[in-house]
């Protein structure tokens, strides 16, 4: 597939998006990600999505049926749970470290693979932002798009 | 090391594999990659290998003893049991939901270096694609290959 | 933000940090790569990291509270115990793999953004190199920086 076209160049361009999220729940981005592949003019390569905190996550999860993320959620407080007595960096509250756990277990960054200007992801993957803590934060994201970009007519 | 050389050039290649799988089995993709990495001319830079789904993983881990891959599958087993309780997410089956649990744990995508046309990998490492639902399916692994290219001569 | 300068060209550069591990250790890498990245002149784009093993991950977490660490790694004994039964793998010993799957849990491989020749962290990540075995090891880091290079004057 894919070649270097004399309309394109080869660069990197980065943007930033930023999130208000609520407590523990998850927010999906996949149309801001597109959005910004579109508006940098981003034709094909990969998008790098960077999330600059250690207690929130990216992720790529089934986007039809909502369950799977209240599962998922059930799934993260089993796995490292809130107030478990094995954590004892608690300064920030019993919701501090299970945040960071989850986040190594769930990710923190995703890249994703741009083709003719669209993310190319599967039917029913979606991409989510996942706010770990008890309490609403403003969550950055930071993108790198590396590849071809259309010129400039 | 490595700088652009005068018989190379900067830009991105893409392509797909697909792999028919067996239930809960693993796949050493590894040559796949490899030969794709060959196929284009790509001599340095990274691979992105990403998987389409959300319920099948593409991870690296040990190659030389498959008593390895049989105990990561007792232990994803242990983390997000078939027919667990708690998963309400059950419309496909008892193993739906903890394939995409399974799929978060292990990661669905993978970013390979490349030197001097080859993967650099550890003496060890093996690329897998892991069928975690309990049926076969086809699975569709995007490449997205990023950096310098063969000239034609 | 950002567009490809006059002063600066895209290509793609490789080099190999080693590091000297001690039993179940996590180490701060931070500042090694970001060496790396100021002594070739990279400006923008991403750095790729990667671990060439199986038993020993590298990951983003939190830099401030070195309690934060401790914790996790109750948590991977905890989610993968040193000598649990389900595990047949276990020629190189009890720790073997536990590593293995404590690895896949944190993950092997990190990609960084970098921004004016920085790497783009939130305030309170670092990055850290976590010997997952019971002996010490010398761990081989494969980084490649794909982006704008400053021009040589």
């Amino acid at each position: 597939m894919s070649v270097s076209g004399s309309s394109s160049a080869m660069r990197v361009a980065q943007d930033e998006i930023a999130v208000r999220t609520a407590p523990r729940r998850s927010f999906d981005v996949t149309g801001e990600v597109a959005s910004v592949v579109r508006e940098h003019g981003f034709v094909r390569g990969t998008a790098h999505v960077f999330c600059r905190h250690t207690s929130a996550s990216l992720l790529v999860t089934e986007n039809a049926d909502p369950t799977v993320r209240e599962d998922l959620a059930r799934w993260f407080e089993r796995l490292a749970p809130t107030g478990d007595a094995m954590f004892r960096h608690t300064a920030e509250g019993p919701d501090d470290m299970p945040a960071h756990a989850r986040t190594l277990l769930a990710g923190h960054s995703l890249l994703l693979p741009v083709a003719d200007g669209e993310l190319v992801l599967g039917t029913w993957q979606g991409v989510y932002l996942w706010e770990h803590r008890a309490a609403p934060h403003t969550r950055r994201l930071f993108l790198t798009l590396t590849g071809e970009f259309e010129l400039p007519r």
